[in-house]
């Protein structure tokens, strides 16, 4: 039986990737998170923070996938546009929501911290939008539709993801094996190759890397068949071991 | 006097990432020196091996920028398909480069290694394509029209890109000049937003994170113009004087 495909794209809004000064640390989570509940990531987009390219990439995306992921830029500072441009995205009002602001002012009551007035700032979405809450800093992401709007630093990304987890139709998870090997690419190629026409619906990659000077390749099996996984696996280390004999 | 806008974009072609199994570390390489080129890096899209995706991508966004800049898929595995992929998204030949073979049989005999018909496979390009020399393991990348085509490995990629480097034009370098505070950034969001309104060719932005419990925010200053820059900085950092007084 196949199982139903279920995709995703995630959304990177922030200048600060794009300029080399950080290192993103989002990707990897939710790609491996929507792994296990058999999402299929199918593209990842870094973009600025620039209202019309905000607004461009989530309307071209949506479209096209189950879900969207976007992180970055709902911050309390004059740089943390994602809120505004996602309302003007689905058309709808940037309105002041009450039960964000009560859940930004119950966190900071807390934590004993003061009220301001930019913190309001973090209340305002769009319209009609779910909120998902936010553990660690209260400030909430927010559901519209199949966008799901995120903070950008990862520990409070993580909080609201497994909120937005909550609304995720699943799948069978997409479950991967690998082994690693020093033989060079080009001695098991071609046998590789035969080995992926065998078994069409399993993805199947060679990832080489340099360590110590050593050629290291993790060849890797992934789909959301475990049995017929194992016995591709099982074909791959015959091929291994008939080229190092 | 206002310097050329010269943009870029980056495709990471690679399942790998996709799934979470790798953390890509060619994004932040690739922005930094592009940022001391004076080339702004505008988007950055991580795409599935699939020939589809890259000649789509590649073809949207070739003609949106002055320069694209992929990574992976040209080794010598089935699923390495950028080259061929590329080939077809310009219309062009994927054809077997005498140049090529004669770089990757050049490095093998150097390091006494055996070469097998496999190693052939990286020899194919679009033709027309212009190499880009691979000094870390010989097999090179290509530059056809405005498309950069690299290596995912990142130490046989940074070799690529020294080589891609000399076909760019460039322009003033962007300048970065970053203070750190551990404000909130609900205290000077305001301010902040109005020294962004003064400086509009600045880019201004507020990278908070939380380290040992402790929010510490780097605020960061872009441009190309260093003495604006710093005017900007002196009056960002009375702000942040001011409402820690």
């Amino acid at each position: 039986m196949q199982s139903e495909v279920i995709t995703a794209a995630i959304i990177i809004i922030g200048n600060e990737i794009l300029s080399g000064k950080v290192q993103d640390q989002n990707v990897q989570f939710i790609a491996s998170e929507l792994g296990n509940l058999g999402i299929r990531l199918r593209e990842v987009r870094v973009i600025p923070d620039i209202e019309n390219d905000i607004i461009e990439t989530v309307n071209s995306l949506r479209c096209k996938y189950d879900y969207i992921f976007t992180t970055g830029g709902i911050g309390p500072t004059h740089d943390d546009i994602t809120a505004e441009s996602i309302a003007k995205a689905f058309n709808k009002k940037y309105d002041f929501i009450e039960a964000a602001k009560i859940l930004i002012e119950n966190y900071l009551k807390s934590v004993g911290k003061e009220i301001r007035e930019d913190h309001y700032r973090m209340a305002y979405m769009p319209l009609g939008a779910e909120l998902l809450l936010n553990h660690e800093t209260g400030a909430p992401g927010f559901k519209i539709e199949n966008v799901f709007v995120m903070a950008g630093v990862p520990y409070i990304m993580r909080s609201i993801f497994a909120e937005a987890k909550k609304f995720l139709r699943t799948s069978s998870p997409i479950i991967s094996r690998s082994m690693v090997t020093f033989v060079p690419e080009s001695v098991f190629a071609k046998k590789f190759e035969e080995l992926q026409l065998k078994y069409p619906t399993i993805e199947m990659g060679s990832y080489p890397e340099k360590i110590d000077g050593k050629w290291k390749t993790t060849l890797v099996l992934r789909g959301d068949n475990p049995e017929l996984i194992d016995e591709a696996m099982m074909h791959l280390k015959k091929i291994i071991e008939d080229v190092t004999k």
